[in-house]
């Protein structure tokens, strides 16, 4: 308890602070919604993994209720946005979709662990080489699925009250990610968003096994959404070209019990992308879910 | 300091919470976006109003910074959704608005302050005699922009770093008063954002000083967001008739310096509206803001 960083120690001062405040200006700090931050120290990725965990304020009618789990990636930049929007549409006078829980988890590093394969060839086709140390490591997204699947979901499941439905979530590399998830990990969700997925990577690397592991006709049983903005073109082809791509193989492939959903933000950048598609997203998911579905 | 609901008390047991919490299970609270709340003593509305105040990150390399501020009805709705959309968006990798303030007045007597005149009639053009308390008291918005006007603006000017740029933001019967304000108080905002404005409000009242207060081909010089969505029609019309006759009103008018923007949404109801509306105002309102701008 004697580390510079201790909570004790943040907490006293952040104490400190807001009593000061309080006395000279009658304010206090707003109460947001219900979130806590966890370590959990992984031995698959050798490092520990801070956690972003949003969940329900309580029933105290029904304090035995359990919530589906959206797993965020890129916890540091869409947690909060993905906090108020479950928040705000399960909300009893919007109620369009159930209360849940959000897991964040941020990077520590992005590139090794949302990237499938090793490679340093950048998104204009060039290699890396002024930026080695953003590009490499890569390649890591098979640990990183591991460290999801036995180290993050075992700790949600057993502190929270978890449904058994889960959704994966990401943005970019977060994209990319998302669906390699679905084609190599199906077990682990139930539904997926993929927004403006980095298929560009390695040689469109991720089109590859999606091609390859989708057997027609077969039965997957999920739910897919999946989008991009307008990213421009570069000698590498683009966002959109690739997403066409996916699109038109996932209908070639005539996969059972797939809902799918393809949406294109021309008004949009890679970066504003997210506000809309994540909500988007959420609601097509939960497009005929009623107050009373057990998902 | 010894009444019940003091912030210290309050404050001691939330550290005592996070403490023994984090002995426990190595938790600690979520570090949200820098939000307070301050209570001003009304002598206008004879009551304590409460106020949220969410404020951008302060910038170490440019403490004198200022910002725009957005003034937000329905404080206990929208806040959370407003601090979020403007965090994110001024974000430097994303930069398509500036950082602002955003000041969030939940609501004490919401009919009493959102309505610009006393009627019972409700919705659906009955005398509301099933639920007088919501009803009445009706007919207060002059008092409350007068608030807003000579007590809320001045402690925000005093305490907070603010820009003359000022928004005013609404829902429903805010949307009504959003727009009222325009008409009838037209040097306190620069620009506003009406969301389903409950133009039905006593005979459409809001729409006839729209049309008299407008003189044709008079200068503005404001900006100004509305919006409907898919709320159903009832004896006394819709909120997409009524908003239709704003829109060609406006037109009618030839007004010099008004740029406004009317966005109908077909797949959202009345509650969801708001998520993807308050993301095009902001857009439309910044859509031509480059970082280097003063407003």
């Amino acid at each position: 308890m004697n580390s510079p960083n201790n909570p004790l120690k943040i907490f006293t001062i952040l104490f400190l602070l807001v009593t000061l405040q309080s006395t000279a200006q009658k304010k206090a700090l707003y109460n947001h919604t219900s979130s806590e931050i966890v370590v959990i120290p992984s031995k698959i990725l050798n490092e520990d993994r801070t956690i972003y965990i949003h969940y329900p304020k309580l029933d105290s009618m029904n304090l035995s209720k359990r919530f589906p789990v959206l797993y965020l990636m890129d916890g540091e930049s869409h947690f909060d946005m993905l906090s108020q929007y479950t928040d705000y549409l399960s909300r009893w006078d919007v109620n369009v979709i159930p209360q849940m829980i959000v897991v964040g988890i941020p990077n520590t590093k992005r590139t090794r662990d949302l990237t499938p394969t090793k490679s340093i060839i950048n998104y204009f086709g060039q290699p890396d080489t002024s930026n080695i140390s953003r590009m490499k490591p890569s390649g890591g997204s098979d640990q990183f699925l591991q460290f999801i699947q036995d180290e993050l979901m075992p700790y949600i499941e057993t502190n929270y009250k978890t449904k058994p439905f889960k959704i994966f979530a990401g943005h970019s590399f977060g994209g990319i990610t998302s669906i390699y998830c679905m084609l190599t990990h199906p077990d682990m969700f139930n539904a997926y968003i993929s927004i403006s997925p980095s298929f560009w990577w390695d040689g469109e690397y991720v089109l590859k096994p999606t091609d390859k592991k989708l057997e027609k006709g077969s039965v997957l049983n999920k739910t897919l959404f999946y989008c991009d903005a307008n990213e421009g073109v570069t000698d590498t082809g683009s966002f959109h070209t690739n997403l066409l791509k996916f699109d038109t193989l996932l209908t070639h492939k005539e996969l059972k019990g797939l809902c799918y959903k393809y949406k294109y933000y021309p008004a949009e950048s890679h970066m504003t992308e997210p506000i809309v598609a994540y909500y988007d997203a959420l609601r097509f998911i939960y497009r005929d879910w009623k107050s009373s579905d057990a998902k």
